[in-house]
């Protein structure tokens, strides 16, 4: 529903009162069909929102998906098939191509990233820093990248940031109060720059321990203080060449905002024949 | 409305159900003061974004701007400072930079471009190459930065494809084609791929001729041809770097998706002080 | 998408909590055939829009165009013949031919203003004188009837009027201040009252000149003035009886808000067969 | 609720990007005052609608009524008053004024039938011949004008129409299916076309009796008939000038599509005064 | 169109970001059958409502209604069976029972009241006390249950409260000023606490009058004053069990709050089987 | 956001084309003074809602709460006090009373179940089980209970049903499915029906442990068995009568349906004072 919302308002958004060209050149349906081929490696996100934008703008468009969300695609590769009135592809093609290659852009930086931070068993996610209005399918594209999901809003799991704890008075205070409201399904993660903090936290039983733009060493030293009691995850302006040298600290989690907002867009393009 | 919809999308999609940490760790108010301040120099974009995602969020909450969107900003600069209650300032915090840190990167990266380009007299433009819902402000972001906009739909200007032209059968014939449809107020651009082809645009009366993916060499051909009796456009993959080699061929306008879909984001933090 | 949203809302309105009447009369299906007849003689527009009425309202009915959008009817032709449930057909009827009489009125009106242009070499345009909510259908209809559209709205052209020129300081200074503006898509029309202001106008660079409720005299000496440098647009008041003076003054443009505010509607009805 | 959903697509439809040529005119405020003035006599409606459009378009507008909806004016009367930045109030003037014109014309035309039909001790009422989307207001500007409202929608009151008599096998059969469904609340009203189908919803016990396209001798032998015990309303393509003869055959009501599809809009203009 | 956005909601609520559950169980369909069996003896309503639950949800899944709204079932009745993709079926399980359970429980009710009232000639209706945003569905339940509809909102017919006569002045008073106002096709009920007022509404022409709070003793003589001459309504705070008590006072309408806001849901379960 | 559409929705259902009776009783308006009052003791929510019902129907309206959500109230306990126009108090008055009254039947059923469960040391939540687009609020009246929340919907955590381990093959397996795709901050509860479901449950790692419709013997063995090293929740048509049998079990969590789905509502009624 959501998505479908989300697409229906990129649609108004691009041919609002018309496609003016389109309807110019001609009255009649004409016949033509066209290919999504990549330009650029990467991992390919978007071939079902593709689908979706042709199919809300026209029913009659026949598409063919030919690689499917998550795969690595190579220079030159097709990636989806689909026939029908030329302009309705004319229409939806800019639409189709920018939510593709903005995915895909995310999922190729995720991978990279997650590439990166396998070998040291620590887990690449996403952050609250997507692009407003597109946070559930950004957040699909990081987990075909192979990323796992932060929490996706302020509502689904608890981050105690340095302001909630100078509210409530401390660390331990903080996860208290916030203990004492939520529900049981929760889990509660708390933003620490010191390895006191580390401690403070650890002890008054938080579920995850996020160290807040610490340098490696500080990793090393927090993770050898929680020793596994809590989760403790890495963050703040980490970008992807940067994910080795922060896992290799040993932390389990690594959340990039980078692979988001500054991701490049992998070059797709939609090769049109009229027949 | 526009604008104030595309608000409080981007507020539901975080908020959705309720910021539970910060409700969990006060159930009264708590005075605090923050500022927007900026961590490198770029043009500022997002004030009155800023400003309205507060008061949609928390009328009460006080914001002053002390700079405004189009202006040059240096590293440490305050942008503008906000007084209310924290939990407010704390839920509506990563909306305001998301919103201000993308829109103040594109008229950044806009202005870079332009500064190329202005010496020879080119004027940049945007395409529709934008973030999917976002285009009007991106648009303006492009405007701040020193930027004209490119039409912003397929509903508000004509421009005839490689694909137009085919279904027409040629590049007059869809000119004409055009012109028969559409009112006296509508512009007609044509793209086109060779100097035949902008011979015969000229001559259908095109109003502004684009040079597709052509090399700088071409592009001097092309202006010496139409010798301003259209406009010309460059366009297809140009970056910000490669303006100045453009704008020297002499074209009327170059135009960038790169300023939208490639722009990094300006970093730009909200510190807030609890009282 | 958009006209989408005008047609649900349309029935909604109308329909709202149910058509109590032929839910109580039958509580099963009841086959009814039914053709959409024309009543007078004008130019037909609809046919799309009340299908896709019933399409909303009943996906099973089968409804069969006859005559196609921008035909001209006879008293008595057969538009369309729809079969189906006879409570979907009763519980649309209104709406659909709510908006095929407007419509159809339109476009007839708009014929004859067309009809007395023509042999001149005027262009008959609409206005934003439409019906609020309907604009993108008027203007459809205006086009059916063989008219040109005008700007849509504030945004796709500019038209600076004479309180905009009062503020920029004179024709000269509004001119130059929008085209500082603007991007090289979009047109600039002046609205003048004087044959001064026509000349300032064209001095300028105004791409349109629109001369405001002025006497057929004056608009052949201002089509004298501009000789072709512009176009020249009539505007004011304008009737359909009047059209043919107009144009034989050698305007380029008669805009008339008369066509979608004050056309009568076309007299359809709609004949329904319960088997 | 509903009426703010029109007036914010109203200007939606209008403003949609931008008011272009006042944004480019100047970027800082201009002090403005404006009159809605009356260009021609009639029954005023839309103050109130003018005042929340530029309500909803600038907060900071002052809007003054002068006149109040329902009043009558005559040329050159000054009906309201407006203080503030001069690009507010030339970006919501046409939405106003296509409003304002619109349901006075309305408004107007019900007064003249209403004038015509009071000696007789006739009611008159609309129909559900409305523009659509606009029905709540349109029947807001025949009370205004004088007029009753019928029903408003297909939901709120029964109206057994011939297909529904066949449907049901007759007259009685159809009044009796209705009234085993609907609640006490909602009455019924019978469409009929004979003097025998008269009879028969009498008898039947219908709230009102619709004569439909029936000549004035009929009328009155039907009212004859019916003697009281129900209502009377007669309907079917009459127009203002026809009112008189058909209320002196003594009937309650009739209603008259013409007042809200064909009454010819008021003519009203807004003067603006750039300080 | 009204019920769909009620049903598209409530999905949104329930799945909102996605069905992590199901999602991560399988990447691929899995064939499951599930059958909606009553728990416990009632009314039955919402097998529509889950058909079209499951078809926004999925259009492949295959609904077999097997018993229709308004159907008596006894515990371990069969009420439809579905089969699909199980992912579809587990994740509109819950929005599914949540409306069947409430429309049913609803009915219900209704039904037993409806048994009660039946052999003293009394209609149940129900109130304007039902679930914010439910109001269609619950008074389409309770028509399932045999009841029938009082006004569905303060817009669709006139119900004078004891506030209303207070400001009018007197019981007659506020009878004629509504009266100058509506239209003919609108009834008028008017509340009232005494025999006094019973005598006045009677004598200003009330079409329903409605005795607030009385005793059954008054509500007799109620009706022995009325005799006929208007429609007679008990209303408030009565329950099921108090109906007959109520009906054999003569009154024509019962009208409860009850069957909306305290009607226990029935027990209806799904039941899946992976194959 | 998503509260104002709940209430916005609410009013437009009741509302929707205007309040005739108390538009038809004054055209002008009238002062009163209005008292929220409570007719039996219990737990009050619905206060802040009531005021921006009334808010959003008239910003001139004066709310004064005196007491707050989460309070208990005695019968006769003036609960707030608002001024203003009597005809929005009377427009308002319904739609403002079905909100307070079930979110003060649901507050005032879970407290009762809390009150319960404390001496037991065990947690009180809610289930899915909500009214159909109410569920935000109806979470937040449980929370002012005294109770949790459960998972708010499909998307915020992981609950494994029985469906679930059948097409994963185990309840190990559904949990190692599970954990491979969900982000580090996503508890996962598992559903069990026995003892030996119970052992594979904790060894598999989940971080609670449901224990569907078991009998106390069984829970008090699941407890035990459990010791402490993951949550443990009893659900299963639970009623609160039934809580105090289930807490001394040991179980940590109790949830249940009934006090969403069967609360009955709390009686509060509108006492206005036309001055």
């Amino acid at each position: 529903m959501l998505i479908e919302r989300i697409l229906r308002q990129a649609l108004e958004e691009d041919i609002c009162r018309g496609d003016i060209t389109s309807k110019a050149i001609t009255p009649l349906p004409v016949l033509a069909t066209a290919d999504f081929v990549s330009k650029s490696p990467g991992i390919l996100v978007g071939v079902e929102i593709a689908q979706r934008v042709f199919h809300l703008l026209d029913p009659a468009i026949k598409f063919q998906p030919l690689l499917h969300d998550g795969k690595r695609v190579e220079k030159g590769d097709i990636i989806a098939s689909i026939t029908g009135d030329a302009r309705s592809i004319l229409s939806g093609e800019r639409v189709a191509l920018n939510f593709m290659q903005r995915l895909s852009g995310i999922a190729t930086a995720t991978y990279i990233a997650v590439e990166a931070a396998t070998p040291f068993g620590a887990m690449i996610t996403d952050t609250r820093k997507t692009t407003p209005g597109l946070r559930i399918l950004e957040k699909y594209a990081v987990r075909m990248g192979g990323g796992k999901n932060h929490r996706f809003g302020l509502d689904d799991a608890v981050l105690i940031k340095d302001n909630h704890i100078q509210i409530a008075g401390s660390v331990t205070k903080a996860i208290q109060l916030v203990r004492a409201e939520i529900g049981h399904m929760v889990k509660v993660e708390v933003e620490v720059e010191t390895l006191d903090e580390v401690k403070e936290a650890l002890a008054a039983g938080a579920d995850v321990i996020m160290l807040d733009n610490m340098e490696p060493a500080g990793m090393k030293e927090a993770v050898a203080l929680v020793a596994g009691k809590a989760m403790v995850e890495a963050s703040g302006g980490i970008t992807p060449t940067q994910v080795a040298t922060v896992a290799a600290t040993g932390v389990d989690v690594i959340s990039l905002g980078w692979i988001t907002h500054s991701a490049p867009p992998l070059d797709i393009s939609l090769d049109i024949r009229v027949d």
